[in-house]
This record gives C-alpha cells, structure tokens and sequence, in this order.
C-alpha cells in the first residue's frame, strides 16, 4: 500500500481568516496602514482535534504541530514522546488541543494509515446555531477539518507566502538625483536594488502610470529605505506593491547599479484561451487575462494598487472569469470563507447590503461550475445565519431596506438609495432562492420550504411594487410607500439575468431601458458586466461585441496594460486617473475590469454548465459578426476547446453531458455524431463522446 | 484648572480578555500546558475609537497607540505628526482605528481638557443584538470605552504585570544531589537562584506539602533550567509557581549560594479584621484571608497550584469573601468580564450550566455591595444574551435538562444530574430575578415584564414538581417525568436562601435536610459556603461556629496554611492530597476554601447591605456562643468597626443609612442615639451619624 499523504489541517475557515487578516493590513496610503472599516475577524486560538481510528498492525506516526499542545492517547496525556508515537492494532482515539495567539492551531500528522486530512474533527464551541440555541448539543460543535495544500511538515500553514520570481525592468533612466524605472506594463511585487555602494536612503515612489509616479507629494504609494554602511550589496524591500513605473530618489552617499523587482504571484492552472477574427478583441482578452491573474492572489483582490481588500461584489464577478480562465477553485473557496468570517454576524459583509447578497450568488456559481456540493454543506450554517441577519433587518413591508450603518452601493453612479431599493430586493430573492436550493440539497426540508415561500412572496412583490408600467420598467426605489419612477439599469439588469420578468416584461426592459440611451448610462466595468450579460441573454452578441471594442478598447488606447476600476471615455489626460477626490486614487488595474474573458467564454464560445459541475452543460458559439472564433474553456475535467467559423465547428470535449446548439441554414453535418432540428434553423448535437475530435460543416445563420 | 489625567482605553471588556487568555494558559502539569477546555476568546483586533469635543482655546494633543492606526481629525487622515497634535478653539472630531494582532488596541490621549477616558466611543462592529438583528442600528456598536488605571503613557496595558517583591525562605536543607527549600507557608512566585557557579541543569520540583515536593515522579509542577557558563550570578525562572517546598536538584557542575523567591502579588487596599474570643477561630480567619490573597490576582483564581484558571463557581464566592475582607472592586469587574468573554454563546460558562446562572447572581451581589449601576448597565446586553442562550436551552416543561456537551456539576459528590435538576430551576429563577430586577433598574420595562413572568412561573413550578412531602424538602431530580425522591442539601439550601421556601417548608428543610446527618453529606468547602450560611439564616449560629472550627480547624491541625479544595476528615495521611486520581492532584490552596471570611463577617459581625452600595443596611452582631467578637467590615465609604461582647457593642461606622439589630434582655443603652424595640427581645438603633462611636451597654440575649 502506497502510503497515504498527510496534510495540515486546521479549524474550517481559520486559515483563511487568518490569511485575510494578514492581507487585508497591507493596504497603505503613503505610508500609513488604513485598517479595513468593517470587523476583522481572527483564527480560533485554541481548538480541539480529534480522531477515531483502527490499526491493522503497529504504526509509526509523526505529528507535527503549529502552537502548544496537549496530546492525550486512548485517555492517556502524554508528557514526553509527543512527536513520534507508537501504536499496535485496534482502536485508538487521538485528541489534540492546541492553542496559539498568532498562528492558525494546526496539526500535521502522519503514519501508514492514519493521516491528518478531512476526516478529522475538530472542535471550537463556536455557536453557529447561538440564533437557535435549542438545536445546538455538542455534536454541532465539531466539524470536519479544513486543510488546503500544505503536505509538507517543514512548511506549516504559518510559513504561506506567495512564490516570486525576477523581473527586470524594460527601461531604467536618470532623473533629477534618481532614476524612472518602467516595467513596461503593470506588475506586482518586491523591488530590488542591486549593487548598493555607501549609505542613505532611496524613496520609492510607485505609479501605475508615469504622472504617479512623478508625482511625490500626491502617488498613492511610496516607500523609504533608509541603509547605513553596514548593508549586503543586494536589498529586498520587504513589502510587495503594485506599479508599471517607479522614481527612484537618492538621498545621501547611497548608490546602486540596478533595480529589478521580484514578481510576486499565485501559481494558476494553465488558463483558458480566446482568439478571434478581430484583434482588438484578441488584446482585449489577454489584457483582461492578466489584470484577472494579477488580482487573483491569496484571495480575489480588488486592485492591487490600493485598497488590495476582498469584497463581495468584486470577487464574484473575480469568480466567473476565473471559471472562463484559470478555473481555479480553491481560491474561490479561500475568498467565500474569508468573506464571511466568524460570527456573530453584525453587519453586512464589507458593510454593504448587496455584497451579503452577492456572497450566496458566489456559492450557487461555485457549485454551478464545480459541483462541489460538500463546500455547500460545509458551509450551509454560515449561509442560513447570513441570511437570518438579512431576513431580520427587513422593514414593516417585509423589505431590505436600509439601516443606519449599512451602505446600500449597487455601483458608483448617482442614484438615491434610500427607502426600499428594487435592486436590494431582487438580490434578497436571489438569495433565498439559492438557500431553497441548498436547503433541498442537504436534506433539511423545512428551511427548503421556508425560503422556497419568501422568495416567491417576494418576486410578486418585486413586480407589484416597483414595475413601473409607462416607464417600461423597474423603479428605482419607494420611499415612505412612494414609487419614485427614476428608471435604473441595475434592477432591471439583475431581473432579467434573474428570470424575473415575463416575456412582455422582457421585451419592454430590453428596448425601454437596456438600449434606451436616454436611461442614466453605466461608468464601471463593474457594471457594465452584468449589462453586457444581460444584453447577450437577449441576443444582443453583435451589439455587445462593439460596445466591449468601444469600452475596453478605449482603455487600451489610453495606454492600460490592464483594465481600470472605473473608465469615462468623456475624460481627458490624467482626469482618468483621479478617483475618491485624490489625483491617482483610481485603481488602474482593477479585478472587475476584466469582464471580457467571461462575457467571450460565455456568451460567444458559448460553454455553459445546465447542472452542477458539467454534468450537463450547453455549447452555443455564436460569432457575433465576427469571421471566426476559437478558444477554449475549463470544466472539472479538463478544458473544452472549441473552433467557429461561419461554416465549420470543431470541438473537442474532455466530458460528455453536452449539447452543441447551432442556428444554421442547412442541415449541419457532424462526424462523429447527429444533430437534430429544435427549431426553425436551430439544431442540437448531444455530446456524447469526450476527448473526440468533433468537425461539423453548416451554415450559419446571422 | 488641574489637567486631567489620561487614562489608557480600550473596547469594553477587552483588556480582561486578553488577560484572561494569557492567564488562563499558565496552567501546566509536569511541563505539558494544558489549554482550558472551553473556548478562549481575545480582544478585537481591529477598533475604532472617536471622540466629539469642543475646545475653549488652543490645546496640544498627545496621542498614544497601542497597535498601528489610521488618524483622521475633522475629516482629514494624518499622514505624519500623528503623535502630537495642536488644535484651536471649537468642535472637532478625532477618529482613531486601531489594530494588533497580539496586544488590545488602546489609546492614550492627553491634551488640557481633552483626555482618553470612558467618555470616548468605540467600536468593533460586534453584534450583541445579533438575535435581535431588526434592532441594530450603527448606534448600538458603539459603546463606551473601557479603561482601568493604566494613566502613565509609557506603562500601556500589553506591558501590565503583577507586582513582585522578594521573599527568603523558612529554611534550605541539602538532600541528595540538591536542596529542599521549606518557605514555611504556602505561596506563589518565580524563584531565584542566587551566587551561580559552572554549568548545568537545575530541575524544581514543587511541593504544596513536603511529600509532594519529594515527589519527583508525582509533583504536579516542575520546572528545568539548564545554564550554561555564560550565566549572570543569578537567575529568576520565567514562569511562576505556587508552593510551600521546592525539591532542587543539580546536574552537572552547576552550584549556587541559596534559593529565594519573588512572591507575585496584586496589591490590595487594607483588608478587613476579624478577632474573637476563640484562637482557633481567628486563625481559621487569617489563613482563610492568606488564601483569598493568593487567589486574588489579575482574577479570582480558583487554586494556585493547579489550574489558575478562572472558574465562574469558584469566583462569585470569592466576590462575596471580598466583599468581607479586601472589598476590590476592580477584580470582581476584570472576573465577570473575562468570563463572559465574546459573543457568540455555544456553550455555559466554562460548559457548566451552574456556572452560567452563577455569574448573574456575581453580577447581583457586586451591584448589592457595590451600588455601581453603571457597570450594570454597560453590560446588560452581556447578560440577556446569556440569558437568552439559556432560556432556548430549556425542555419541553420549560426546565433546564443538560444536553450532550453541558455539564451539570453543582458539587464533587456522588449525586445523578440526568433529567431535569431541581438546583438548576432554582439558579435559573433567582437569574430571571436578577435580570428582571437589571431591567427595571434600566427602564427595560417590556424585557422586565418578560422576565418577571417567567420567574413567577417558575418558582410554583419548583415546587410543585420538587417538593416531596414525605420527605420534607425538595427532590434532586426527575427523570422522564418521575421523581426520584432522592433528597440532597443543595436544592434545599439555595431554595432557602433565596426565599422560595414558605414557613412551615422551611422548618421542614431545617430539620429534616440541613440537620439531618443521614442526609448525604458535603465534603468541599464550594458548598459547605452555601449550607453554613443557610444554618446561619436559620439562626443555627453556635452550630455553625462549632462546624467551621471542625472543618476548617481539621485542616489546620494537618498542618495547612491555606485551605483545600476539598477535605474529608475521614481520610488519613498524603490520602489527604489525592483528587482527579493523581496522588498531589488536590489544590491545597483553593479560594473556596477561605469561606469562614464571609460567614464571620456577614453572619456574626453582622454586617450586611440592604439596598445598593449600602445606601441602607444592617448591623445584626451575634456571638454564636463566643465570649467576644470585633473586626471591620468594608463598605463603599470605608470600614465599619464593631467590637461585640455580651454587655457592650462599640460601633463605628463610615456612613449613615444603618440599622444596627440587637436582641437583648434589657433596653439597650446607647450614646449617641436612641434603641426603638422591634419584637420580644429585639431592639434597633438607626445610624444616623458616620464616623461617630457609638457606645452601646446592654445585655446578651443567647
């Protein structure tokens, strides 16, 4: 028997707060550290492990431990021999109870059958039940173990950082008594001096574009190294920042030869592909690539540059790119366990109503595309107290609306939030629609039933109250019972992609708001994500296609080596680069401007799960206007690649479970395989066979 | 104007968390700490600070953080000078966010009017309404700072130690390879080598008895120091003990002149006296006040040697033993908030459902003796949500019945706590009264309404199911319905004491339960406390003398210098010293153990609060049969004294609002004031005069 790896294992969660507590006390605003404005949760300092097991024969087993502990063995507390035991055959019951102020309690343990890992339970009397303590006995209070990737006894979780990698510079040049050094596009990491001769300081100041970085008195970065004679010939700054350029100021005898950076990133699968007739949409999609790669760190960030915070909102658009590119789930799951922290819940994670929301959407997109339905029942309790905390701050009328305290976002743009918002309803729905699911999931009927009834309460009352029948759409808000008949885009957006609407419905939101030019224009990438979905949903690809050229590509030819936090193509110079009223305060390589990657593999290579994990999943390419595309896209086993031009498809599948969906003006023709017709000049090809060349000729029909 | 003086500050309750956590993992056995098996809790990591003020003229600002912060004064972030501010006439806002990963968050503000205290606002975003979630607004997050007497910038709350001051011992004598140091009496601290010379391992061995100390293989602690030559001629070891002996053994070439010790302390304000005609009982009063000494430290500890952990049972005796000697208020607040620790609520308080109800009766008796309403009411919320937790864990009968994970403990002794307890109904009422009582106090009218209800319910419940009448006192339990007519001391002790018992039930109880020797009988001091002070609410004083001088005495004469955690007068030899099966597991040094404090001063000085803060109370001297008796009682205002012998009461008292209760053959004669007769016997004089003596000459009524 090939013996069994065992892994670091921690308190569920732990070591993601614990990281999150770490990352989110990076930010800094010329030099002074901005604690994030919500509650910043910490690791349990002092758990229980425990494990029953049976030997076959006499075992060996190691164990390692992060923090002081107690070891007791079959009822026995041991004093010395704590970290190599010997047990013979039979039952045995391990319990560890470690405790640390600093580091996540974790235990490694390994022997020929028994190994640390999932199975083992781990116990914080941590009152996830505490709104329903009559349930609560203490089999609710252990839970199965969490652990991630640490295999290594020498490499405990304590020790995690980010691999880095050399990066040199495409251009260092004198300046004044210092140096401009340009990496040539935005980056990531720790700089370097090398050669360093005498003593004094170097300021460092950081810019995402050459004006920040000339600018010392207003760059949201900066650094000091202060160095006596006494120094080694090479020196690392000891915190990573974002920037494409850096002014490098000389004080004092102090000199180098070059500065270099360390790259810092988060190793990723090998990611999805894009590439098309139009080249401009090909830059499109690579610059969102790298912006998504450059924010997919611990967690998914923000932007790198300031906040390098995880919120809600941002890191579930940061999701489903990252389905439609690197589909790499752990850190999904690293973000959702972050996000939510620990309880008691007593506001609204990131102090925003939407991003409670937003984080049961980022568990229902996670299932969607992964099927991990284990991550679901590990994590149902956080979800139900989440959303009791909701469900118990709705007003008289049954409805979200806000407290002092809370901050109702949606997006930046003017829009008055106050009273009952449409849009905050319509997530609240959402939301109990996706714990209905979840409810059914894992058995537990009676919460099914419960929010199975709230939400289709509330989708009647979505309609009832805010659709504004001459307007053609969804209001705004109501306040004091009053309809305030300013149209939106963002409710009538979310109810669209949602399946709110009827087809009259539909029709009127598509022409009277989502193509009205007239309605309140989006300025974010933020929300131009789920308007540019919503506009594919109704078949908008060619439209879509031209606004996604206009708007990014107007980044593009600003010079953005990645996609900003927010674009106004009225704007000129360095007015693009002002936010938050400070002149660099805009994030200018920001998660949330790389859309494109999902919107292409979504919509136009057209991969979509219909059931948890691929099981079932549709393949619908549509080209949009454009002469061809290719790509590929990722599912749980492996990648789908896909060729389409307006006579032929190949297609090649790693599962089946799929349906290719073509509109065509003949009868395409397959090999292997057989479409069939659903629909005037629709036909559909199930795919039956993974890891087969399909070559389908037909005609398409634009 | 005098400048005020600026008190370090932190989130309520904050500090005494993270005390609780450090003081709590001192516990070791044999070298091996072992965490307390319920949760620990630490301080926020990230909070808020904020302050509105006004300003007359110009003011210089000191600022003190403990932690890194964010400095934002009228709306603009400090970037630099962030320690010394100078602002000008008006109103101005300070915001500072802290954060730390190990110490509390604090600050230290001095300017002339401007000074950090309890006035300031904090907040963590910490959700004590989380049950009531519709209720939470922004406002209710914030709270009043906490603070205690850290007012010196450079001595902030992570730096906060105990006081040591040197101490010799009784004798030091060589044994084998090594020394055994006799310090003559029980005590606790960090022992010192002193004169070292050469290298080697000195191992300490500790002993609250001799036996112990030579037991190399039993002792419960001991500690290793290993020097090399590179040593100071003296060391002190890091970690602090408590003991009498000390076993020290050489290895290696290592020699020194003498042992010492630094006895660790809390300084405490001039305790209480007490003397009588009887020696032995005033011996048993000192070695009871040396034991409560020793106990009283960054908490009320419930031993020295062994857990020093702190222990909501243990800790409302010692309160009430405080009350009659040291009268600390400050470590009554740091113990009831360092065991409530932080929401949520998964468990009782150190998981006994006594010791949940126990910490609303602490909370009772502190406001009784201490009159300070404010900490009430900054902890109400506190208290309902335990309240609360306690409440949804009651049956289908609206009782308490433990589930997997409680323990019901009520006393070591053999006794069947399945089903539902009758002890735990009567501290579930008498908590219901408190709370309803701490609701009114705080015009919480519709909680108190809530409250009343329940505990008017219950206490005709209590007896209706309890109440045996054959047996004439109240049943331990029932099980499934059914009684078990299994009578022991401990329901009908607390019934008694808070007033549950009609007349004739307690005449009843008295004779055939508390003086009933077939009754099971109690063998720890822990509730021997609570069935003395029943015998001596029933007037059974002379009884209750001639028990604690059996008792307490009994130990004495087996050479004790402070009192145990349990005592069995039937045992013989080291036997004395053995519990949790381990031959020195017995801590000899137990704060339960000093109850004869309380009894003398309550029951036989007589002194006892009537209304909060001793607005009104009583004087009620009984010599139990003694020839004499004197001492002082602290009250708010200072000491009472009185001395007490069969002819004459001398009095003084530091304030009015006194009734002092004599029953005497004669009318009482008094100067200054005036005996109004109250019964066959009874007599009482108002004290209307502080700081007077009163001479009083009457005549003993036995």
């Amino acid at each position: 028997m090939a013996q069994l790896q065992a892994n670091w294992i921690w308190y569920p969660g732990d070591f993601e707060v614990w990281l999150h507590w770490h990352v989110s006390l990076r930010r800094q605003e010329r030099g002074v550290t901005l604690p994030p404005v919500w509650r910043l949760d910490r690791p349990f300092s002092s758990v229980t492990f425990r494990k029953l097991f049976e030997l076959e024969k006499d075992e060996n087993i190691n164990i390692g431990v992060e923090g002081e502990y107690d070891l007791v063995v079959d009822g026995q507390r041991l004093y010395t021999g704590r970290d190599k035991l010997c047990l013979g055959p039979g039952r045995h019951e391990i319990i560890i109870s470690v405790f640390s102020e600093t580091v996540v309690p974790a235990i490694w343990v390994q022997g020929q059958s028994l190994v640390s890992d999932n199975s083992w339970k781990v116990r914080a009397y941590y009152g996830l039940d505490a709104t329903q303590g009559q349930n609560l006995d203490d089999s609710d209070n252990w839970r199965n173990a969490g652990s991630w990737n640490f295999t290594d006894p020498q490499y405990p979780p304590s020790q995690f950082r980010l691999p880095t990698t050399p990066l040199a510079p495409l251009s260092t040049k004198p300046l004044d008594n210092g140096w401009l050094v340009d990496f040539g596009r935005e980056t990531f990491g720790y700089v370097q001096l090398h050669g360093l001769k005498g003593a004094g300081e170097v300021k460092f100041y950081y810019g995402e574009t050459i004006e920040e970085a000339l600018s010392i008195e207003n760059c949201e970065t900066l650094d000091t190294c202060l160095l006596n004679e006494a120094h080694a010939p090479d020196y690392t700054l000891p915190v990573a920042r974002a920037f494409r350029y850096i002014y490098c100021v000389i004080g004092g005898q102090i000199r180098f030869d070059r500065v270099s950076a360390l790259y810092e990133y988060l190793p990723l699968p090998e990611p999805a592909s894009f590439k098309c007739s139009d080249e401009r949409l090909n830059e499109i999609w690579t610059t969102a690539e790298y912006t998504l790669r450059l924010n997919t760190r611990e967690f998914m960030l923000d932007g790198i540059k300031r906040d390098r915070w995880v919120w809600s909102g941002d890191a579930i658009q940061s999701f489903l790119m990252n389905y439609y590119s690197f589909f790499d789930a752990p850190v999904v799951r690293r973000t959702l366990l972050a996000l939510r922290g620990k309880d008691p819940i007593a506001t609204h994670l990131n102090l925003i109503m939407d991003y409670s929301f937003y984080w049961f959407i980022g568990f229902y997109d996670y299932y969607l595309y992964t099927g991990d339905l284990t991550f679901i029942t590990e994590n149902y309790k956080q979800m139900y107290t989440l959303l009791e905390f909701c469900l118990n701050r709705r007003n008289g009328n049954g409805l979200m609306e806000k407290k002092s305290g809370d901050w109702v976002f949606i997006d930046w743009g003017e829009m008055d939030n106050e009273g009952e918002v449409s849009f905050e309803q319509i997530l609240l729905c959402r939301s109990l629609e996706i714990m209905a699911m979840f409810a059914k999931l894992n058995g537990f009927a009676t919460d099914a039933a419960r929010f199975d009834d709230l939400a289709t309460g509330l989708r009647e009352q979505i309609i009832n109250l805010f659709w504004d029948s001459q307007a053609g759409g969804l209001a705004h808000n109501r306040r004091a019972g009053k309809l305030s008949h300013h149209i939106t885009r963002y409710p009538n957006i979310f109810a669209l992609l949602f399946g709110y609407l009827n087809k009259t419905q539909l029709a009127e939101v598509k022409q009277k708001v989502l193509l009205n030019p007239a309605v309140q224009p989006i300025t974010t990438p933020y929300m131009r994500f789920y308007e540019l979905a919503a506009l594919c949903e109704t078949g908008q690809h060619s439209f879509v296609l031209e606004e996604i050229k206009a708007y990014w590509g107007g980044m593009l030819d600003l010079g953005a080596t990645t996609f900003w936090e927010e674009y106004k193509p009225e704007a000129t110079g360095a007015e693009h680069y002002s936010m938050y009223g400070r002149p660099f305060g805009k994030s200018l390589c920001h998660a949330w401007g790389a859309s494109p990657i999902y919107l292409l593999g979504k919509y136009f290579l057209g991969v979509v799960p219909l059931t948890p994990g691929f099981e079932t999943y549709q393949v619908a390419p549509n080209l949009g206007g454009l002469n061809w595309l290719s790509g590929s896209v990722p599912m749980p086993a492996g990648k789908l690649e896909i060729y389409v031009d307006k006579q032929e498809v190949r297609l090649k599948t790693p599962a089946k479970g799929g349906l290719l969906y073509l509109r065509s003006a003949q009868f395409p023709y397959c090999e292997p395989g057989q479409f069939r017709p659903v629909g005037f000049g629709a036909y559909e090809l199930p795919l039956n066979e993974a890891n087969t060349q399909y070559r389908i000729t037909y005609k398409a029909l634009e």
